[in-house]
């Protein structure tokens, strides 16, 4: 946890329990332009800089087939986030709001998740554009867009409008 | 791993490293009308029956201000999927497939995202439209959908279209 973290007067924090519940292996790392917290935008945009998905070599057989897509959803562990904040006042102006009303770094699991453009996938390294994650966050998964996907398996597929 | 994850022939896994890169606490359950994986329709629709996220008691606080939203984002923990499958054949047609390529709950980090339509939330319950995953899913995380959020926090806000 960052000073960047420090409460803010007022914020209600949790006195919480073991994370043991489940665990994680990181898959990789997301390089982007953005080396520390004041340089990442609020917000990413699919006019934003390219950023690159770096997959550990193991891997890249499981990236068949992404290259159809326009859009994939990117997950990532936000590791220098506090995970204890209940409610929040991010503006600094006496609002408060619950951290699941947010979509703030600081929250119980800390995964952020994107939508982002596709530009190219070669080997390990998938190019996009739109997020506004720090430089070496660790990569946990990569997803079609759910609007541009079919399911393929066998069953009770519904109709996405 | 349930039988039900059993490999299909061609399919290709990995020996796997440890999962204890990051931690996830829980912090709830989801309850659905789908108690198998056969009852379960492949994508979630708005128009699916409600089902409802029940967060321990703790975490009531950050529910605050979730009732503006009218769409909110679900993770969840895939909590019977194998974690190793590189390749997939979900049709059983011989096309394979790389994990990141599809939203199969077969993947390094089972970790499920839906966005869904809020009905209410009351208390600890928060009762919505749009999931399609099994009754007793662990619940990790609640997110303002992002195409309704604005950023609260003072920085470089991009606007999304």
């Amino acid at each position: 946890m960052s000073q960047e973290d420090a409460l803010r007067p007022g914020e209600q924090r949790l006195a919480i329990a073991p994370d043991d519940d489940a665990a994680l292996r990181f898959i990789g790392h997301i390089e982007t332009p953005f080396p520390e917290r004041a340089d990442c935008p609020r917000q990413g945009s699919e006019e934003g800089p390219e950023c690159t998905l770096v997959l550990k070599s193991d891997y890249a057989p499981a990236l068949l087939g992404l290259e159809g897509f326009d859009r994939i959803e990117v997950l990532y562990w936000l590791h220098r986030a506090r995970r204890d904040l209940l409610t929040q006042n991010p503006g600094q102006d006496g609002v408060f709001r619950g951290t699941f009303s947010l979509r703030s770094p600081l929250r119980p699991n800390p995964i952020g998740t994107s939508v982002v453009r596709l530009i190219r996938a070669e080997g390990c390294r998938v190019t996009v554009r739109g997020l506004d994650c720090l430089d070496q966050t660790p990569l946990l998964d990569i997803k079609p867009y759910r609007c541009d996907y079919a399911p393929l398996a066998k069953g009770k597929n519904i109709k996405v409008k």
